[in-house]
């Protein structure tokens, strides 16, 4: 087993089923069959982290607090962040450590962290909120709103206003050496939803920030930071395709960074869906020799690690 | 410094200021003021790990759910526990970095667990749920509520009809292992609310139950577990009095196990304030010898550490 040392990047299918009511109770049997997948690819002796979204998760917590918000005041969205990582990082260690029970394998520790990452106030996304987060509201509400929580208010495709928040770049893992300690040993799960973003005053102070940051962006720091030898990005599809849903589709068994580089200028995959695990996996495979990345679904993660199926980011010079 | 090794509960009033508004701006600033005095304390040489309370945070993540219930599905009490432990356990662990890098010790990491702790399943507690949370109903919403979720409601002195839940007592930290792994390099924050209550099945498996464990009493299991030498329990007074609030009222600077499981049996102390806080020193200092536990209030910690202010239960051999 020549790459142990994997960050695995779970996307929204992984916690939640299309269709099903948006439940607490449903979420844990979703993570159930998750954490099932997860414990053949501890027991089989890879080294993971876990890394997982919280959109519709963060989505919810935010729509009840603002819905409560005259019998309880509203939570700061940093703070709506770090409730997901809890929410979110309770049911996983809960479901990875009964599939690894089962597994013969429940001496692994599994662990949750609350992850701030720091972001760059300057990061030119803040310049252009383009994130919609919570309910929508009528213009008149949207324009109070910008006057007394300093929100920023946009209109959504006629359906009405949503506040806007920025995506900014992650740079850096607050509680990364708790992951370092950790990592020989134990299952970690971190950077929940990209982790809660912070902005880093000159005199090293963090301050929590309204931002998005994407998971997969965070999953790719955390491989670089810790030295991962690969990158898993768990998502709906079994390979990465190009000329997408279009007569001559191609599903890809590998590409080289450069190769994907193409690709993505020539618009080949969709922005805040495949585009941004393609750069994320680019971003890692690019950041030293001998590191490679793969996009595939769930159930195809353990055959991926074993080469047999999603699709293979390697580096220009394999 | 005989006790280096000191578990720190933190009551209720290291997180929120009575009389301003229970927001998490105002909690933040709260939480910084808390954190510069544990930054004194871990600068001083000790190694700490923090335990806190969520009963108000819980009980405004609780009444936020049921409120918005009609346009997002309520959260399990168990979920809302996990959420309080993330939202508290981030804001805990940004303001003590800051305080620790403004003592010259932002080397230090820190980090919140996501935390579960077993609870027995045939304690009586579960027989007779007294824990009042979330929010008032009228008798007929109560009925409903049983009717449709399971609920147990009870009426409230008067004031309308609560859900209740079970107060058992804590066996087990889940995640013991990583509280292990980290201690001697790392401030962990965990059991945050007491822990995010579970049953353990026969197969080893857990699952979330709607309780309440005491914080204390958590601690007190945190800290025999993981062999502390001090047991500190924060509160708002700063040393425990018998005849409390009474012309004879009389502070107490030592009081041996034995004596404090007389003034238990003689109704000294408040069931749900003094009470747990005595029994979690108690069951502290008798579990093994040579540990001590100290009742003080946060300004005066560092002092109580060097035995210069707050309450010691000792062994009775001392």
């Amino acid at each position: 087993m020549s790459q142990k040392k994997v960050v695995i990047a779970l996307g929204g299918n992984a916690l939640e089923e299309k269709g099903k009511p948006s439940t607490a109770e449903n979420q844990l049997q979703v993570v159930k069959r998750t954490a099932e997948r997860l414990a053949r690819i501890s027991a089989a002796g890879y080294e993971i982290a876990i890394v997982h979204g919280n959109g519709p998760q963060v989505g919810r917590i935010l729509l009840a607090s603002e819905t409560a918000h005259n019998v309880t005041p509203r939570m700061p969205f940093d703070v709506c962040g770090a409730m997901s990582q809890g929410y979110i990082g309770y049911h996983i260690q809960q479901a990875m450590k009964a599939a690894l029970t089962r597994a013969g394998r429940g001496d692994i520790p599994v662990v949750s962290l609350v992850t701030q990452v720091v972001v760059d106030p300057e990061d030119p996304a803040f310049e252009t909120p383009s994130k919609p987060i919570g309910i929508f509201y009528t213009e008149e509400e949207a324009w109070k709103l910008e006057q007394e929580s300093g929100y920023i208010m946009k209109e959504d495709a006629g359906r009405g206003w949503r506040r806007v928040v920025p995506s900014p770049k992650p740079w850096e893992i607050v509680e990364f050496e708790t992951l370092k300690r950790l990592w020989d040993s134990t299952i970690v799960i971190l950077c929940g939803g990209g982790g809660i973003p912070v902005v880093k005053h000159a005199d090293g102070i963090l301050e929590g920030v309204a931002a998005v940051i994407d998971k997969d962006l965070a999953a790719s720091l955390a491989a670089r930071s810790i030295g991962a030898d690969l990158l898993m990005i768990l998502t709906e599809v079994e390979r990465v395709a190009i000329h997408y849903q279009r007569p001559d589709q191609r599903d890809l068994d590998t590409m080289t960074a450069a190769e994907a580089e193409q690709y993505m200028a020539d618009g080949e995959f969709a922005p805040g869906s495949m585009l941004p695990k393609v750069q994320a996996a680019v971003e890692f495979v690019r950041s030293q020799p001998g590191r490679q990345a793969v996009i595939t679904s769930l159930d195809r993660a353990l055959e991926a690690l074993e080469g047999r199926a999603g699709t293979r980011i390697v580096p220009n010079s394999l």
